[in-house]
């Protein structure tokens, strides 16, 4: 059954705070040898914030978006927040972007959609049935991150990887004689790993007022080698049903956008689906893993970097927490 | 532009914790007079966690949908999480529930929606997109809360409101010849509203291991007055948008199923939409506000009490943090 969607990107933007961290910075303050950091995790430089906060961080990556796109802001007919982490737990991140963009009395809804690292992926491929049918006209979807603030420097491996961050993106309906449209999407939950990448505290299991939990519960952690285990046990069918999906063979594809979760990682997902380095897009060295920012953060960079032109075969793709995999076919 | 989608609410299901907390008990540890809490709040009893956790109770919530739904657990093919509240900042709460529910190896694909209280309308509006075009056969859409973690007892006109639980739905493609139908949801947010209700810590923005923070911070505030008068200026004509939407009037609608706010916010909802309280679902005495459990919660009663029959016009109707004001009518 034929999943397309005559969905459009608009435009995207994003944003990075001003504070950049240096790799070099790192190895002194972890104690490593130098060089160690940027080895390990392919990251020479990521940005973390300084008084930002996430809802800021999302108006300015979205103010671009919808400059790029050409539209007014009031234009806006629905806000979609698809990050992973949040700024309060009450309201939903969405509502305050809503404020942040000095549209409080637009009445435009909003609401979250979270699937982790993946969640620019999900909000995007679930969004676009309702861009398709017409219930929404132009819609923003915002991915803001602060990594930052939740790292646990004693593991180090995990902790060098990160950069906060925003990226935006306008969807719309596809004008008559336009190219752009959604082949298919496609996501796998395998919550064998739900464990795998977590942070545990924070939430209704171990709340914050907690008094038998430690800093560490509130931290993010992750096993890289079981995560990795686990997503190399099943990338492979899993891409084989995206592409059946969006009927189309991983040569047609023109750019491939990856979840920037780490070089390596990177590396050798690019190698195991047999991807040229060309046709996959990197931006990892200066930027991090960004969570749900990276993918449409590189995204950005690519249409701004002018590798995508419209009517160019596109896929997103990554995996996320939960373990999920999840990728999208569209034509640009 | 008709919104109509061919959606059906195959069965539904909901779970309370077994330790049930009565109105009495809380004058008594409040130092209030006896009759005060029930009377300020309409709720006599509310059940809260013991070692319950949420991804358990939205399991059992869920097994019970499957169960009346007529089908096995392995014929779903997508979870969603539609609640207010989250177990542990990462994974997404979905992902939790596929592993309780014993679906590790199924590959369900699972992601959060959250628009606070209201986030089962919005997952119900949103999702049927993608069952009506065929992307998803049974959708298992599931909120469960615990409110009572986050509760402040100094702040008790609020905290008495609350209670735990969980409720759950399975959706699918309505079969030729069935009446069951969408005919329209309906959203907005006035984030002018947006600090009305919140828990302002435990995000980024207040990392719970902010050494500047106090327990306050972490816990539930409302400023119900700035709620109240802000919901109505704004509900009159939110419901004109819906109806008109819907294309039919508050007459034809045979049941409305509103959040279990409190007893006085239902009550002025009510009375100023001039619903008469045989078609108000109220099960607010014996269940609380329970957050976005409690909208299919009441409509989990509602069916199994018999009060709604297929073909039925319903009205899921509330407010949540935000501020938002949402509803969705549907031929049951």
């Amino acid at each position: 059954m034929s999943q397309v969607r005559n969905v459009k990107i608009l435009g995207t933007g994003k944003y990075l705070p001003n504070k950049k961290v240096f790799s070099h910075e790192l190895d002194e303050l972890l104690g490593v040898k130098q060089g160690w950091v940027e080895q390990k995790s392919g990251v020479a430089m990521r940005s973390f914030i300084e008084d930002e906060t996430a809802s800021q961080m999302a108006a300015y990556a979205a103010t671009e978006a919808i400059n790029a796109s050409g539209i007014h802001k009031e234009e806006i007919d629905c806000i979609v927040s698809v990050s992973g982490t949040m700024e309060q737990p009450i309201p939903c991140n969405a509502a305050l972007v809503q404020q942040q963009l000095s549209l409080s009395e637009s009445k435009i809804p909003c609401f979250d959609i979270n699937s982790t690292c993946l969640s620019f992926v999900t909000g995007f491929d679930t969004i676009s049935y309702l861009v398709n049918s017409g219930r929404y006209k132009n819609i923003l979807l915002v991915s803001s991150e602060i990594a930052s603030v939740g790292l646990n420097w004693k593991t180090k491996e995990n902790a060098i990887l990160f950069g906060d961050g925003a990226a935006a993106a306008i969807l719309t309906k596809t004008p008559e004689n336009e190219p752009s449209k959604i082949l298919a999407g496609h996501m796998e939950t395998i919550s064998e790993g739900a464990h795998y990448t977590e942070i545990r505290g924070g939430g209704t299991k171990v709340h914050p007022n907690n008094s038998n939990a430690d800093e560490t519960d509130f931290l993010f952690d992750m096993h890289g080698k079981s995560i990795f285990k686990l997503s190399s046990r099943n990338i492979g069918a899993f891409m084989e049903n995206l592409l059946a999906a969006s009927n189309c063979t991983m040569e047609e594809i023109d750019l491939v956008v990856p979840h920037q979760a780490s070089g390596m990682a990177m590396r050798i997902l690019r190698k195991k689906l047999g991807i040229e380095e060309a046709k996959f897009m990197n931006i990892i060295h200066n930027h991090g893993n960004t969570i749900a920012s990276s993918i449409p953060m590189a995204l950005h960079e690519a249409i701004v970097q002018h590798k995508i032109q419209r009517g160019n075969k596109i896929m997103l793709l990554g995996t996320s927490a939960g373990l999920s995999i999840g990728g999208i076919v569209f034509e640009y």
